[in-house]
């Protein structure tokens, strides 16, 4: 482990999580089961290194890594993009507009199934927030 | 054709295009050589509709376009949407940090081919802006 | 809205679609709640421009669909376009032979996958059916 | 090597592709040429079984394999069945728009780049065909 | 059917399923199910002609089919070649190292992917193994 | 930077580059050109953590690298595989089946391109190797 990126990483995760990091551990220990050490490399890596990178803004990243996630996909990862899109300050509208846009470069069924997904994640995100606010 | 969403997709055209106009004209003409009325519906659906769509702004639609081609590899459209990036607003760093990001979602061959793509974009628009200068 | 393309679109989606128009309808409606007006640019681009273009019968433009759709993977949409191939003429039979086409050009997990899909589709088809006559 | 099935993929590739057979016996050198044994899996799997089924015609067979080509991004091959489509067939207009019709289905750039590839086949096409007439 | 062939593949698909043949005999019949003939093409070419070539051994090219097979993100046939792949002779911790490199090639949303079908696959020897034990 | 990552990565690249270094170091600066410190996070991500990861020889990995890039398609990082899997080990003819293999699961337009490079690779190695005996 590199203590000093590991920190950074976790710093940005921690920005675009939830404000307690409940979400954030239990991600990382999911994954640190799919393969020994795995989930160091993604703090490290992933927020330690790409997303502390200088030069764009992390909604700008957020939107340019919800319309790759949209195209390549992955259901459980736009998912949760979606939500840190969210927390870094995108609204639901702008992320039906990123996601409207991938019609254009990837097709119509792209599209449509990220938007489907980003329904699911709308949903969860204001049962959550009813739940806090009870 | 629809004469109102053809306009409306020409105006958002010459916005994110050249001052005169002439290399979306050119590339306009090319795609109805391709087949006959697809550069009317590019005009209409992918301008007129999509791009003049409201809840996000131009520079957010084209991060979400420089990253979706990233991720779908594909070079001549990638080129297009650099230097109408760069028309919006977007500076070189930024557009090189969106193909960045690419490493995370679609592995380090599609983030590296975009950036090869986007320095090529970078060189020519920097000849072009030099040609005009004198 | 484009009033002239929209009622050409909603006439080609009746005859691709089920006879009384309630599939067609709630499909549209379902789109309309992931992103506003998206139900718009489906009938008006999809169906009223792409599908209402000269040169190919709608049959054909459903084999090229059935294909595109295996290889990009996406169950609901193929699964949709089985159903309407199916109203353009196109038997079980041949539907299969397009998706063992897929396996030279992208595989046998591709060409399994959509072959399972339309297994499941022609099961539902033939419930409705059987629904109808009694 | 499967003698029957050998002869019966030859037939197809003989029906498919040029008169006199010049181009299938080069096309089959040079994948020989890229892995010892490879050409006869070519003929046997590809023509001797897959295309050889019965369920669906071979102008038909070649409308799903352009399709599932263009969506794939292969541009060799995409060439070599524009010119096995033409041969079963197919008119260079009805090429057009099997290829348009991916627009919906994998976007913009996958459509315009296959229809860039069918221009230059149709020009090789009648370049052939005038040096013939000579 | 190529008697020859068939055989050579059969025994091949003994060598990489299960001892008593059962899975491999469901597996064969639902894919029969699918389209006529096509358990005969899976038979033949899969195993009798590719997985029956010289060249490289078996555990090799189960490395290899599996990092295929998380790159085109296609579970069912992503956990039939884990089990085979831990069939000839490929470790639980080997299999996860070969996923955890798509990280590098196709990003880790491809890579988590696989491996939580991974892990489901290695629940389901695990349990069959136990099973066999009592 | 991380020092002890990225010495533990340019120990792994050594051993699978030039014996002089000499491509290694010339890649790494093309990569760092394409945007800052990008090259940094291919030595330390890719070679200091993927590749050093403990659980399977170097030649699996890169039996497993070939087939992903041949998968995704991209030409320039599959001939450096190619080559690094030679020095790893690995055979023209294992490097061939390997990519033979992928005609099985993502079809032959993929095999067919990869092949193509396998032998352009095969010629600049052997050119390469003929330079330095004479």
């Amino acid at each position: 482990m590199e203590p000093e990126k590991y920190q950074k990483g976790m710093k940005v995760l921690r920005t675009m999580g939830d404000p307690d990091g409940k979400m954030v551990a239990e991600s990382l220990k999911t994954i640190e089961e799919l393969a020994p050490g795995l989930s160091v490399s993604v703090v490290e890596f992933c927020y330690g290194d790409i997303y502390s990178r200088d030069g764009l803004d992390l909604k700008s990243r957020e939107i340019a890594s919800i319309s790759a996630l949209a195209v390549v996909g992955s259901k459980p990862q736009l998912m949760d993009h979606i939500f840190t899109g969210m927390v870094t300050g995108l609204t639901k509208r702008e992320i039906q507009e990123i996601l409207v846009q991938i019609t254009v470069f990837a097709g119509f069924p792209a599209a449509l199934n990220a938007l489907q997904t980003a329904r699911e994640a709308f949903e969860l995100w204001d049962a959550n927030a009813a739940g806090k606010q009870e």
